[in-house]
């Protein structure tokens, strides 16, 4: 696993362009914050605990260089560097959490000269690249439990290596598995638009000598109905306090057929996916992303006529009814989601 | 609806080529049956009442300049043609029952001369696509009732002209309802892998000035969800004695979004549609198709890793009780539907 989706290195955020996978494998150097911020747009980089790290040394290569002369000034250029960095996008919560966190370690140093803040800033965020490292990990570990030999799973988008900062969550649950010499089959729904299943998920399975099976997303239902999945594992871009999951469009698809089949429904996240402000799914923003996703693949040939209207919303929202258990870093949550969920958050 | 996806022009069988739209629209001339078994293989036609004319025209096109001296050298060769017909694509029926049809006219006619049942099957061909169209407006007629003003209507594939003659099964009743002054709005999946949702049922629409969005078949649950469907048309390529239908790949997703939305899910389809010697679904065949079309999109451009394993069942079937009612050219079918099927089949 010598693959990192995103590390820091001689004083810039080294990336793999996701967009160019799995035809090449590229890395890209980042090394102001406006390229953070368009790497994060177009999806460059993506998967919410990876945007965690993007985010953090993006505030950092946003701040490095400022010449404040006081905290109060300082502040101003962190809260607006902080503001361009949370327009990039909407739905995964663990960039404003993220973000929230380099501000409060910004705020507890205050009486430090500027010059300390900022150092302080950039361990801040390798700290938090280093903490996803752990809580990945962790989550690992808790989720692997799950795993019977010769499962067959199902999966959405990608929550693997390249979602983290090395090791996934749905996916590191499954790479745990492989190490404990568990044997299962994985299908990965290709997950339209930008196809990050197919393009992303079975790359790094199959880089990792895990038995993956390409599905479309609307074959997911016929694999059920013939028996051939025994439990959907799935990642989280945001998730309310009772429960309710904001994940890749698609994936309440396929909680509901789950619950129609009977099948088992697993989200793996770390805490910091939990957004203590969202009481319920309804409030969580839901990012409509632009047509052309859509309609051109790849932004290249057209698939669909001219002019034609499309809705492309990013995520959807999974309710807490649909799913069957959280894997976290401290454990498994089970039912009743609201209850324990809170007891799990007020324990970390 | 100057539009005809088959027609039959001097000796030649002239078909849409569906693989080139929306980029372009391009006649074919079939002279032969080889070209027409192509034609049906590569999907350049398609939609089961299509490929029920696509099948008649193929099987005279495959004896009509038999040297056959007697009945049976040419009913020798009439049943070697349509062997080869029939094994271009195994799950629409309709191909089945054209070619059955053309059969029985032959035996019918043995005792007239070779040249005089050449003659016959010629008619005959072209009365089953003259008949299809006639269906289509019937179909049509019936399924308009279930349209209010204001519907907003998710459909899959392609169930419209380019399906059909030049009318469509689950289309026609929106080109119907449309004639109706209703106004209505439709969702189009645009159904991987090959997108003919995305491709046909939004160009055609469009051309026919219906208001239509294009949406990935991952969104459909979102919608309904949202409250932004009141009911699902589909149409179908073989349905069961009891009710149980196949239809193009991602149908039974969404009849399962469907019945658990509460939403009303309709087939709509001719009665030969109706396979008599299929009790249930599960006798149906299910044709898998290659991997390429879900790797390559037009065969081109790779979308996921070299040498990944893919799965692509390219249809899948709805049990009867996640259907509300099936719209035949003879009226709308409701449950209990194996005694109603029997009633309408009997009557025909």
């Amino acid at each position: 696993m010598m693959l990192r989706s995103i590390h820091w290195r001689k004083n810039c955020l080294i990336i793999i362009d996701q967009t160019k996978l799995p035809q090449k494998l590229t890395y890209l150097c980042l090394s102001n914050v406006r390229e953070v911020v368009e790497a994060i747009k177009k999806m460059r980089i993506r998967g919410a605990p990876a945007l965690a790290g993007a985010a953090s040394f993006g505030l950092y290569l946003g701040i490095r260089y400022s010449k404040a002369k006081n905290y109060l000034e300082f502040k101003k250029e962190l809260d607006s560097v902080s503001h361009f960095i949370g327009s990039a996008r909407p739905t995964a919560v663990n960039l404003f959490w993220a973000l929230k966190r380099m501000q409060n370690k910004a705020e507890e140093n205050r009486e430090k000269p500027i010059g300390k803040i900022k150092e302080i800033l950039l361990q801040e965020a390798k700290k938090i690249l280093e903490e996803d490292r752990l809580v990945c990990r962790k989550l690992a570990k808790f989720g692997s439990k799950l795993i019977k030999n010769n499962d067959r799973i199902l999966t959405i988008c990608n929550a693997g290596i390249l979602a983290t900062v090395d090791y996934g969550t749905a996916l590191g649950v499954l790479y745990e598995a492989k190490k404990q010499k568990k044997s299962f089959k994985v299908f990965a729904c290709e997950t339209r638009p930008l196809l990050h299943g197919a393009r992303l998920t079975n790359w790094e399975l199959k880089q990792n000598k895990i038995d993956v099976t390409l599905i479309c997303d609307s074959m997911a239902g016929f694999l059920m109905q013939k028996n051939m999945i025994d439990k959907v594992l799935v990642g989280a871009d945001r998730i309310a306090l009772n429960g309710d999951t904001a994940n890749k469009i698609g994936t309440y698809n396929l909680a509901v057929l789950a619950h129609h089949h009977r099948i088992p429904f697993y989200v793996v996240a770390p805490l910091s996916s939990f957004d203590p402000k969202i009481k319920e799914g309804r409030f969580i923003p839901i990012e409509e992303r632009a047509p052309c996703e859509v309609t051109h693949l790849f932004f290249k040939r057209p698939i669909a006529p001219k002019g034609i209207k499309v809705f492309n919303p990013a995520f959807d929202v999974t309710p807490q009814r649909l799913i069957t258990a959280f894997v976290t870093e401290k454990g498994i949550i089970l039912p009743p989601f609201k209850e324990n969920i809170k007891k799990f958050l007020n324990e970390s």
